[in-house]
């Protein structure tokens, strides 16, 4: 598909607009969800809103709407604004981008579309090891528990960033949404490799997490012969490569197994390490491999902190099965990539997103565009205008079709 | 041996003198060298040598002595008086009391035995990365190269903290010292579990210290599979196993290699691991097992990086060779031991000691204790004070010998 110059103009215009909030030295940006950093591009979501003669939006957690009509009845296309650490500018900004380029559409066309594009608060784990906050919290499809306990990188716990920002850990629930749609940046190398433009999300793969807590001896690492030790990172170590050997085994079935966080006590060169605690995230998209995961985790890091005189712990963080997107949507994004001539295939979605929240409570379906060599979460995360203005396009296409 | 109330007591009191003096509320001390708290133990025992009715002198780095006599050529007792952060009350502070324990003793006995007790400036390597920086500077064994530029953990250079105390960097060299002796608690569990109260020091191990950088991908934990990535951590953990391998396969020639220091970069839960960096802690007596030790780490982390992809850097942060303590002064404290019928045994220190900067000028020795579970840099190292009276007389039993 051809683009107009105008639209090319606008995507960059709109990724130009964002582009310096939270860079970091080495390139990359650090836009924690919660903190200051978020809270700008926030403000600048507003203001793009505003340019666009849409209305803001702001409800009980933080997340940002901007709407082209106050309809209570509306389609939600909506993504995220904030960043792991030292991370890329297009994981979740691409989707917002595009939510934005429909509304634009819809204005020059006078089409009567109601849409809203929301911005969703801390949809990263990066910085309360919980993802998903802004669009869990809203939908009440994620959190049934209570997550006012989580605490911040910066040590602060999510119930205290509420109350001084008169946020709401129990808000209303969202309404009126016929349905949501996200287009997001693949975080892969499947579109990539197979040339295809478009990926259209079958099922959303389910994140467990899991926090282990290892510990051993604290002792001189001098003075404390081979035989006499309980050092905890080696037994991390040993739990580091079986769950690698059990993701490989599970390869198989699109799931995977990564030790992400390694803490290490008292982190010191004279020192034996004494604690360390790992954390784990599996993912797949079927059920009965995630449970087989789970159980080879715990029954292997409980057999080697025995053997080598380990207390272990164990902490399940998070535990969100497989989900899948609707078929109906599936089918009429598919269609409306071929009105357009452009390439689409079906695929998984092995990250977790925002739509995870709204596929229980509406018809939700998720556009993938490509990104090079599917590096995500880094600073030398790339996706292009064309292929923002690409996927953007086929979710402008196919609600288009809805409404006529 | 049987101890006399007033030894007991006497112990005792030395070390309540210096108890309170740098305290954190964990229990624990944080007397770091060259800061207000070493200075404060400084003059405790410079009270402690006057209340003796000893001389007390300080030399042109700091460390301070009391002796009984201005003989200049004598016996020097010697240990340190500062701590590691939130570090216990024995880890040098029992070898000073054994060093006045003499003191007394020679004089109670009306002994004409020329004895010097010298407190060693920042022995720990915790406030300048640098270990037996007093002892270091003035026999000029340890410090060839100029150490002004350290910097401490406040941010001070040692260049500048020496010219405002008016020290010298390069002082003048210690002389007359007939013998030097030491007693320290052994920081480990030999002593301990095999219930021995004196450990007679043969050689102690030399520190080779590395650090390893290790650069994979940091890419999506959900969206990359298992068979596309270039994990740090898994490169990291294999390598820990295989030191830990190393080690025990070196532990024959008491041998033993750590990884004390892990860094996990962006050590986020939904992050491969980029970066890591681990630090890498090698001891041994023996020369050859240290180098086959060096060898193996060196070809088995390139092995492993290749294998994965990763990126390998190997820096040699420090390389002490193994320092024999004399012969001559083995056999004596040994022979002494046997004298008062305590049992003692011939062991290796794998910690550094103030010992290690006089080794090369003088006759040696090293005395150990046990202390509690071989737990030292810690708020909870402990030491009986009959262990420190026992090691205190055989020295003292020792010099006793020497001048017969």
């Amino acid at each position: 598909m051809e683009h107009g110059i105008g639209d090319i103009q606008y995507c960059e215009k709109l990724f130009a607009d964002f582009y310096d909030i939270g860079s970091t030295e080495n390139g990359g940006v650090t836009r924690l969800g919660y903190t200051e950093q978020e809270d700008k591009m926030h403000e600048m979501m507003a203001k793009l809103g505003t340019e666009l003669d849409c209305l803001v939006d702001r409800d009980q957690v933080g997340n940002t709407y901007v709407m082209n009509s106050q309809d209570t009845d509306y389609y939600l296309i909506g993504s995220h604004l904030d960043s792991v650490i030292e991370g890329g500018r297009y994981d979740g900004v691409a989707g917002i981008i595009a939510g934005l380029m429909v509304l634009k559409w819809a204005k020059e066309d006078g089409l009567k579309l109601p849409v809203r594009v929301g911005a969703f608060r801390c949809e990263e784990s990066s910085n309360f090891g919980c993802c998903t906050i802004g669009s869990g919290l809203i939908t009440k499809e994620i959190y049934k528990q209570d997550i006012g306990g989580l605490v911040s990188k910066a040590g602060e716990s999510l119930e205290n960033i509420f109350r001084s920002r008169q946020y709401s850990l129990h808000p209303a629930r969202i309404s009126g949404i016929r349905q949501y749609l996200e287009l997001h940046i693949e975080q892969g190398k499947v579109l990539e490799e197979s040339g295809t433009p478009v990926g259209i999300v079958q099922t959303i793969a389910g994140p467990r997490r899991f926090k282990l807590y290892l510990r051993g001896m604290a002792e001189h690492s001098g003075a404390t012969p081979m035989c006499m030790r309980n050092d905890a990172m080696c037994a991390a170590a040993e739990i580091i490569l079986e769950l690698e050997r059990i993701g490989n085994k599970e390869a198989v079935y699109q799931s995977v197994a990564t030790v992400g966080v390694v803490n290490n006590h008292p982190n010191a060169l004279n020192v034996i390490p004494g604690e360390v605690e790992l954390g784990v995230d599996i993912r797949g998209i079927e059920s009965a491999s995630l449970d087989r995961m789970e159980r080879s985790m715990r029954e292997l890091a409980g057999r080697i902190c025995e053997k080598r005189g380990i207390e272990y712990l164990e902490e399940k963080t998070s535990d969100i099965p497989p989900i899948d997107m609707s078929t109906k949507v599936q089918i009429g994004l598919e269609q409306a990539a071929r009105r357009l001539g452009t390439g689409s295939r079906k695929m998984i979605s092995g990250a977790g997103h925002d739509a995870m929240s709204f596929a229980g409570i509406c018809d939700t379906g998720m556009v993938f565009i490509p990104c090079m060599k599917g590096v995500s979460h880094n600073r030398a995360e790339f996706a292009s205008i064309f292929h923002i203005c690409e996927g953007a396009r086929v979710i402008y296409e196919y609600l288009k079709g809805e409404i006529a």
